[in-house]
């Protein structure tokens, strides 16, 4: 999916909502045994419950990987359950040297098919430069994480005073075009996410750190938007997922989806 | 394992070589089709041949993703083969926010069993601390790699003239005892290695970028040693899996061990 066609979903949808699908089997609803059977069922309700408010879906790996090699094929099981149209993000921020950075390439954008994959930038640009290759497929590096380990060495600043998730930023923008780079900066970050957004005015941003993390979508589009549009993907994960752990946990999800929808339409018609 | 076991197997094997099974499957010996079921004989045959000369094998997790979810298979097969009593680590960089990094230590500690993981601290502290709970097992935190990306953000320098690469070293250190925490560094950077070694006197060192990569042994033996040992593990990985392309690839592969091995050997002697 090119830049053009992300931004016009998201215009369609009056929507830059990322779900991020983030299913732990022990935080299934109640009655709902951990097994990986029913991690599939329950983000195919999901993805059914929200799939109308979100412009993006987003898989944290990790949580895959936990179930063993039947997790992988729970993920490539779920990825069928979105809605073709919708933009796709192995949450799995990797980072290696070329060649296993080109296996890591062919893991995500070839076997799995996802539109990007987030990336970890602290080995330079040849962790990065494989998944450029793919056209029309992401780079999404972390900038500015909403962690609070973030601060242990994301604001180091160099001897001009510049810290370092800004340096990263300005690489990967030489790294890579508008098209194909993303930037990750967390949505309790709104001074950052200010000036990011003042050093790279096209860059499509995913913001994660939204309801449980506890970032307020308001200042977040306030401090990331452009004059053209959103141009960021806002991600919810635990807030929509896990909105009820009762039987009426699609509808809840649902819900909440819906209600971040809201937010977004308001914030973008505001704008306009 | 504990650093004191792994010490003790050093010794008595006269080797702090770790042998890294990144198996591509298009560079199996001739006439081996590239597909999983070679990929895991090949991985058999080479561990045979190898591990009488090994303290460690490195799997790059990279290369068994993009097998899809067979690969995790493999990956499961493959550490069976490893005699017990020697180091495992899982090369798979990982990093990420605290219920995130919960799920890879469940994935590689638990579901996987490795001894060790190697991590990258871009996103601070929380990122690391859930592998520590695990007692006897690593987290092997990325300090300064062995590739040319090293250059664009590992030597930045803050404005005491630190570099990064070794304010991370100095944190970890800190996040955990030298019993839990190793560092990468590449073999191609011996004036680091020395910095590094001079900083932690105790933590064991992975070592990366001997043979294809191209660094000396000699070198990072002088840099990297202590007085009470080697404390490091060298990875040689392309260079004895892909010795010979032909039908003696085990040979080969268990011959150029053993070169390593006998090498490391007169460096242990030399020293003492």
């Amino acid at each position: 999916m090119n830049h053009s066609q992300l931004s016009n979903n998201i215009i369609k949808k009056s929507s830059f909502l990322c779900v991020g699908l983030d299913t732990d089997p022990r935080r299934l609803p109640a009655g709902m045994e951990a097994n990986e059977k029913n991690v599939l069922h329950f983000n195919r309700v999901i993805i059914e419950a929200t799939h109308k408010y979100a412009a993006a879906y987003k898989i944290n790996i990790a949580f895959y990987e936990a179930m063993g090699p039947q997790g992988w094929e729970v993920l490539q099981e779920t990825l069928k359950f979105i809605p073709d149209g919708i933009f796709t993000i192995a949450d799995a921020k990797r980072g290696d040297i070329g060649n296993t950075a080109e296996q890591y390439a062919r893991a995500f954008f070839e076997v799995l098919n996802f539109d990007a994959i987030t990336l970890n930038a602290y080995m330079g640009r040849d962790a990065v430069a494989p998944f450029l290759a793919y056209s029309d497929k992401w780079a999404i590096v972390l900038a500015l994480t909403s962690n609070p380990g973030a601060s242990d060495f994301q604001y180091r600043t160099d001897a001009k005073g510049i810290p370092l998730y800004l340096s990263i930023a300005h690489a990967a923008a030489d790294w890579g075009s508008p098209g194909q780079i993303m930037l990750v900066a967390g949505a309790n970050r709104t001074t950052e996410l200010n000036e990011l957004r003042a050093a790279l005015p096209q860059h499509f941003f995913l913001i994660p750190g939204i309801g449980a993390q506890g970032g307020s979508l308001a200042e977040v589009y306030a401090s990331a938007s452009t004059a053209t549009g959103p141009c960021m993907l806002v991600n919810a994960s635990r807030s929509i997922l896990y909105a009820s752990s009762g039987p009426d946990y699609a509808i809840r999800a649902g819900q909440e989806a819906l209600r971040l929808q809201e937010e977004m339409s308001n914030l973008i018609n505001q704008a306009n």
